[in-house]
């Protein structure tokens, strides 16, 4: 299965999700752990269409959720995000409201590469742009909180 | 916005649906209506995009649903199913699971056009058909009760 540039931005416009999750991690000098992810989950039905989006974008793993019986092809490399992820959704631009999301997203991975995300100054300016993704996702912590770690 | 072939193609492997659904009518001599229905929801932060997808088509129409907060597109006319529709996925072919339903849809659309469906003889084939379409969906009537109905 051989997959066009635009099917694959019409199916992630769809199904796809850009996404900067946050977690807390003592290992971290800053206590936060930021990951973007580039991902797309569709139901087991669909692994061969799955794994053709794996092969076009030439990077990322696929793995299955028993819960709700669907394959969720991702990306969480930043390389790959930047050099993989990011230039295809520039040569064929997202329609929709996630064309937003997107947006937000490379902004974010710009900031991750230079490693602002390890900094006490930038990380607030990361966690601000993060939640103006996704409006309808749920969020492990509030935002609040996690400024408020920041700021002590 | 204007929209690309593959591109419409890959939101409908995600978010489009075809169906084939059947309501007890008296008005009909075979009791049973059946209505096949090309749709695509989408949240009303969307609707843009919504109405860009009609745009390209050149049919159907648009409705809000207050529910779920999303607008639907759907074209159930015949005419434009089997003249518009189903001429674009024979050009930009769903390259997913969703591609036998559609495979199906044609064949039913090409039975309603000769008005098969207005027959005893041959309801019971297309229903046999439209119950082998989205395995996931909900059916208002057991495939059985409409049967018994033709058997009668």
């Amino acid at each position: 299965m051989k997959l066009e540039g635009w099917y694959v931005t019409g199916i992630v416009e769809g199904e796809g999700s850009f996404s900067v999750s946050f977690n807390l991690r003592r290992k971290f000098a800053v206590g936060i752990e930021t990951r973007p992810s580039f991902s797309l989950s569709l139901n087991k039905r669909n692994l061969e269409l799955i794994k053709a989006l794996r092969e076009f974008f030439g990077c990322g793993g696929i793995r299955y959720s028993k819960s709700d019986g669907t394959y969720k092809f991702e990306v969480r490399s930043i390389k790959d995000l930047r050099e993989k992820i990011i230039p295809h959704f520039k040569k064929f631009p997202l329609q929709g409201e996630k064309r937003r999301d997107f947006e937000i997203f490379e902004k974010i991975c710009d900031m991750v590469a230079k490693n602002l995300h390890l900094s006490r100054k930038f990380l607030p300016e990361i966690i601000e742009l993060a939640y103006k993704m996704n409006p309808s996702g749920k969020r492990k912590y509030p935002k609040e909180k996690l400024l408020r770690l920041l700021a002590r």
